[in-house]
């Protein structure tokens, strides 16, 4: 059995279980969105910023993921959003069974949005669908701008793509626009928003508007 | 067979190429650094800080991990020093086998040092012996001081980190004494230095020294 087989076996059954969750978040009307991007790129406090604005209007809950530690968790819940903690003990990234062994502690029925913070990693986790409906990658400046053509695959597969901490610019190398420019090459699809640590908040108020229309989209078909 | 064996069968082979490589540049001297951390986090702008003064007095080559491009390799080119780009085309991390297989096109016998730059990911990298001597962790204060703790196999096995972008650290709220402690509480036998991107180059000349001494030592044994 070749590591090919190994791993195109392992990706069929995590299939099989996102078609599943897929099917149990329509079901209930719930919109899910699966968001990656590297350690400390910024995931944990865009939804900070993006959640007390998000569920004013929506039913909201987040499902953290890293290798361990509550620290995100516990983030998320002061914004007052329900938050469950996923530890993989080493695991590089999310697979669909451990969202399906989340649900059954979520109440779906009085849900509209779950959003899901994968395992910091801008490699792995862009293989394995969860069952979501948007693929939102994360990005600091301060990464640099050459990263989405470096780490393709999270881009090829995105919906939108945040790149954040966009005030350190004056401080760094980073050409945003030359970002931009190579994720626009890898995936034109991609709907590219800007954000800030703390001079304003950019684009961060449109994140939240093309959220809540995609929301009402799934709702409304 | 589990997904578990399946993962120890690899390794185990992986490890077993590695003791190849590891037996390989001990019969020709050669030191070797498997270094590892995010995209983004520094990697490559800290070689070609350390490289020029390290080349002085050691003959040095380096092995870059990329999913895609050849940028690393010829950024290092730059520099004077010769590089090798392996692509992984997706892949996570780099094997012992992928080492192995570059080995023929570097002349062993003229090499005191040969630098391998993991592709970029705080995961995966830590789980796979390459043969190297030193492992080195490489943190930009830009991710955040929770980090380590958040990720702490790379640091369990890791000798050394490099924590880089320092010069950022009036615009953000890391407190690099509470990520050296974060370090410190998973593995007390790391060693810790801090770089900049530009304001002055902090400890990067420790750097330099300690890896000269390391490698004097392996061929002084």
């Amino acid at each position: 059995m070749t590591r090919l087989q190994i791993n195109q076996d392992l990706k069929a059954l995590n299939n099989q279980i996102a078609v599943e969750n897929r099917e149990k978040f329509a079901a209930h009307n719930v919109y899910v969105i699966n968001i990656m991007g590297s350690p400390g790129a910024g995931k944990t406090t865009f939804l900070e910023n993006i959640l007390p604005k998000l569920s004013l209007e929506l039913r909201v809950a987040v499902i953290e993921g890293d290798l361990a530690t509550q620290n995100d968790a516990l983030r998320i819940e002061k914004t007052g959003v329900q938050a469950l903690q996923i530890n993989t003990a080493g695991g590089c990234h999310l697979d669909a069974k451990m969202i399906k062994n989340q649900l059954s502690k979520l109440d779906l029925d009085v849900l509209d949005l779950l959003i899901i913070e994968n395992v910091g990693n801008l490699v792995c986790p862009a293989a394995w669908d969860l069952g979501e409906d948007q693929r939102m990658v994360i990005l600091s400046v301060a990464e640099g701008e050459d990263k989405p053509a470096k780490y393709p695959i999270a881009f090829l597969k995105a919906d939108t793509a945040v790149i954040t901490k966009t005030d350190l610019l004056p401080f760094i190398d980073t050409d945003v626009n030359v970002m931009k420019k190579y994720i626009a090459e890898i995936n034109p699809k991609v709907q590219v928003f800007t954000t800030a640590l703390k001079d304003g908040e950019y684009e961060a108020d449109q994140v939240v508007q093309y959220i809540r229309e995609a929301v009402r989209r799934k709702q409304c078909r």
